[in-house]
């Protein structure tokens, strides 16, 4: 993973970060990707999940994927992955921003075909969605194993951008009678609603326990 | 706007719709997108704030902005815009799933040029974002509007996926004593942070009173 010129952040770079362990820290925070690639010029994004380990995402979908059928072709991916931290309220129009975290991966992707290493890439994108949820349910059998495509993508070189904090005001108009502060936003769990035809009295797993604190 | 190939949605369709007014509802209840866009064969994905009227959204950014400069040219926009509403936590690893609203779209952009189409179109964004701000706020000169580049983004086509509810596991599984179900999942905004720097005892602005409720 490396700075190179397709991830260098052009605008506002004092927004901009580089180091492995801010980016790392911004895919674990998050769990919906949005991913970016090209067909004969035309560009397609779609939303997905993905699980992290090391310098490596993994992706999954159906076999019969369009997007995956694409990228396991060895097609150029973006990825990105934003996580909002709240609304800017600046006194002029021009100063309101977003407080975010955003990481930026560039890389390409091959498609796993070792019935193990599938069953590994799926774990990672089940753990890193709800820790611990992988062994309270039953494993993927051969037949769902074969309708699944699970891709493992290397970040070949990243970038991330951070906003956080107050508005950043002109001089001048600091003395506004404006209020100006900051909205924070946070994608927070709700009450678990359980499905109605659970098999009798089911307490509440583990992992959802876990996950709501 | 329209239903072409390139917005059909090609898994599971029992998710796919089409009606502009289920799309329009997606737009208005986000206000982050991810832009995809190609160059030379590179895709690049970048996540932006956005504002809709009709058929047409605004995107803004610093005149200088490599993303606007290369969309103003005409290039191929897509644009997504997702929005998570729970984890679906099924019996087996293979069905769980999201529940989600996510709205595709696909079209050009072109760079307002007139001063007053810019300032329309940076209010539509400024009142997408949080309604009302515009009018407490001070406006754009001059100057600030000549480092601002608005964009003009025409919906020619687009689609959406939708899922809800709980999960849908194979009926073997409904046996198995798993906890199953749904865990919603909301962005929501916390207590408003003042700004330390705010000129004397001002209110928290109603904009923001409107915007938590």
């Amino acid at each position: 993973m490396q700075i190179s010129e397709r991830a260098q952040v052009r605008r506002i770079p004092k927004r901009a970060v580089y180091d492995r362990e801010t980016i790392h820290a911004i895919l674990d925070a998050g769990f919906l990707a949005h991913i970016g690639f090209c067909v004969e010029g035309q560009p397609f994004v779609i939303p997905t999940l993905y699980g992290r380990s090391g310098d490596k995402l993994y992706l999954h979908g159906s076999a019969a994927s369009r997007m995956l059928r694409t990228l396991e072709k060895g097609a150029q991916i973006c990825v990105d992955v934003t996580l909002v931290d709240g609304l800017v309220l600046a006194r002029s129009a021009f100063h309101h921003s977003m407080n975010y975290r955003s990481a930026v991966l560039f890389g390409t992707a091959r498609k796993l075909d070792d019935p193990q290493q599938k069953i590994e890439g799926l774990r990672i994108i089940s753990e890193h969605l709800i820790a611990g949820r992988w062994d309270e349910v039953r494993a993927p059998n051969e037949k769902e194993l074969k309708a699944t495509s699970v891709l493992e993508f290397v970040i070949e070189d990243a970038s991330a951008k951070v906003r956080s904090g107050h508005p950043v005001d002109e001089e001048e108009d600091y003395g506004l009678q404006v209020w100006a502060g900051v909205v924070p936003l946070e994608l927070k769990p709700g009450r678990p609603l359980a499905d109605p035809r659970l098999a009798g009295e089911i307490a509440l797993a583990e992992s959802v326990v876990r996950y709501r604190k």
